[in-house]
């Protein structure tokens, strides 16, 4: 005889990396990242209704491992993300992530999710979204500096929801250049593989930065940067870890997603606290303007924000009742009476 | 064609409910609760060397979610764990949880477990370590008020490691009561069930209070402890919820698992902060006394630390091989080359 299976309320439904590729393609993933930018968006517009913590990191000589909670009163969600640098000379990802949603009025929760993939597709999603305000109109031609983990999903992010018709690509390894071209050759975009930075950016109306160098680099410097230009600067997301120099940040108009976070970990850690910054939330709710003229430098420095990932599983959320891409995982002890715990444990005695 | 399995990297097993009951009767419970203790006293004998994190809290007018993160520098690990009063009448547990253990070189998790079952025999196994150094010698009767879900295992863990050889049990529901004592029938405890708690205390030398009540309540009064007795106060475990009279604490000397959270959590939120209490792995080490002499009332103001979450998870992960009680989540995207996360994505494409 075995024993009594486990109740409705103790199961909660698992997404495997296998589950959210195959959701990514049963929507397609240019889809899928606008819809994700719409549940941001959304989000977004609510934010002051969220609970807002700073991440809470564990930092060791090799890198981080961080949580990041949220809740916007009525589910609640945290994210479990590591930052390894080193690891991919293992074979194994620089960063990798899992999250979680739970009812606020039980605590029991409803979805454990893979985050490593589709933390990829949010980050890109909310560079878009950024863009979307930021962005001179009629931009056409983006460069992506860095062409790691990150690259492709920025340039069909970029091409779903701001119209980018061409990529210009560039890292210091050729390698990961033609790895990206490859990715991208059936994407619909123009890609063109550079040499150089410099290369890269001419003609681009955006330019995205998504190295992986952890220090204070110069992937741009001033002279590089000219006018009307939109810069997407994902990379520089810790402490200790920027992309820009200095002086485009001076020349710049900053947005980014909560100031508190961004201070610490994004480009506008070279800058005096003090420094003017406008959320982004407060241009998609009209509560500020986001590029004002043709000639402007926009910069929209990215770090990534817990209430991105909590958009990010609300949508996984509502996809998996249609697609049947989980498991149930039977994670939560579901006594016939919630005072019997060890009852529960004597009915399942073997034998 | 099935698309690739994932690589072994991005495995991660997952110890379910079920998985949990099966390795409590493979080891049998109280033999489990002696090598969490063993476990969890080896943890605190090094206590210097952990990350001490207050938890994080979400709180709501339902309740509380909490992530509990610890690391001693090698192993990372955080414990998930809700707090709802009113679940029980839903038929949901008020406490349930999950727990991860992770490496910190690497970040990647190596461990999933549900911790609802494991977290009540974690409680038990800290609170009859505690009692071996601060309850009388020659100890035989305990008292336990509140026969609720960490009653029995209180009951079983203080037969095993604290030679309590008879248990006196009250509940203001005697439902709860009958519900325990049939529990602990075949325990090799002698259990009378009383009618109130003044009857429970009499002739014990250990007094467990583990109601789950969330106000400030009396459990016990001043004049109902003697001198000589061991007082193991469980319940009073978070902010507006405590069970003894405050002259009870006046009169003890108190032993606690991390002061700056007791001092929020525990009884001794009725006491000034500056009020002494000793740390337990303070006695564990030798750098402070337990109990000094018979006449003596000592108590120990538990309420749950995340070191004692580390130390059970890593005693499961210890647990599994042998056992074979998991299953491996594919819960890590593990591309050929990390860089490729995109590339990965293109080669899982239906058709």
């Amino acid at each position: 005889m075995g024993s009594p299976g486990p109740g409705l309320l103790s199961l909660v439904p698992f997404v495997s990396v296998d589950h959210m590729m195959r959701i990514v393609w049963d929507i397609g993933p240019e889809r899928m990242i606008v819809e994700l930018a719409a549940y941001i968006e959304e989000d977004f517009r609510r934010w002051e209704l969220f609970d807002k913590t700073p991440r809470i990191a564990a930092h060791s000589a090799e890198g981080v491992i961080e949580l990041m909670p949220t809740s916007d009163g009525a589910t609640y969600g945290f994210k479990y993300v590591n930052g390894h640098p080193r690891n991919a000379a293992a074979g194994r990802q620089t960063v990798t992530a899992f999250g979680v949603l739970s009812h606020v009025d039980s605590g029991y929760p409803m979805l454990i999710s893979e985050m490593t993939v589709l933390t990829a597709l949010r980050t890109a999603a909310t560079s878009a979204l950024a863009a979307r305000v930021l962005a001179p109109p009629g931009a056409k031609t983006m460069a992506i500096i860095g062409n790691g983990a990150q690259c492709e999903f920025q340039a069909i992010a970029f091409k779903a929801l701001a119209g980018i018709e061409a990529v210009r690509l560039h890292d210091i390894d050729p390698k990961a250049t033609a790895k990206a071209a490859a990715n991208l050759a059936g994407s619909g975009l123009a890609v063109v593989s550079c040499r150089s930075s410099e290369e890269a950016i001419l003609g681009a109306d955006i330019v995205t930065t998504c190295t992986a160098d952890k220090r204070f680099a110069t992937i741009l410097t001033d002279n590089m940067i000219g006018a009307g230009v939109h810069l997407n600067a994902i990379g520089g997301d810790s402490p200790g870890k920027t992309e820009l120099h200095r002086d485009i940040l001076l020349r710049s108009e900053i947005f980014v997603e909560y100031a508190p976070q961004t201070r610490i970990e994004g480009e506008i850690q070279q800058l005096d606290p003090s420094h003017p910054v406008t959320e982004l939330w407060r241009v998609l709710t009209g509560l500020a303007p986001g590029r004002r003229d043709r000639a402007q430098i926009t910069l929209f420095d990215g770090v990534g924000f817990a209430i991105e990932d909590f958009s990010a599983l609300r949508y996984i959320r509502d996809q998996i009742g249609r697609t049947g891409e989980y498991v149930n995982l039977d994670l939560l002890a579901d006594p016939d009476d919630p005072r019997d715990l060890f009852g529960m444990l004597l009915r399942h005695r073997p034998g």
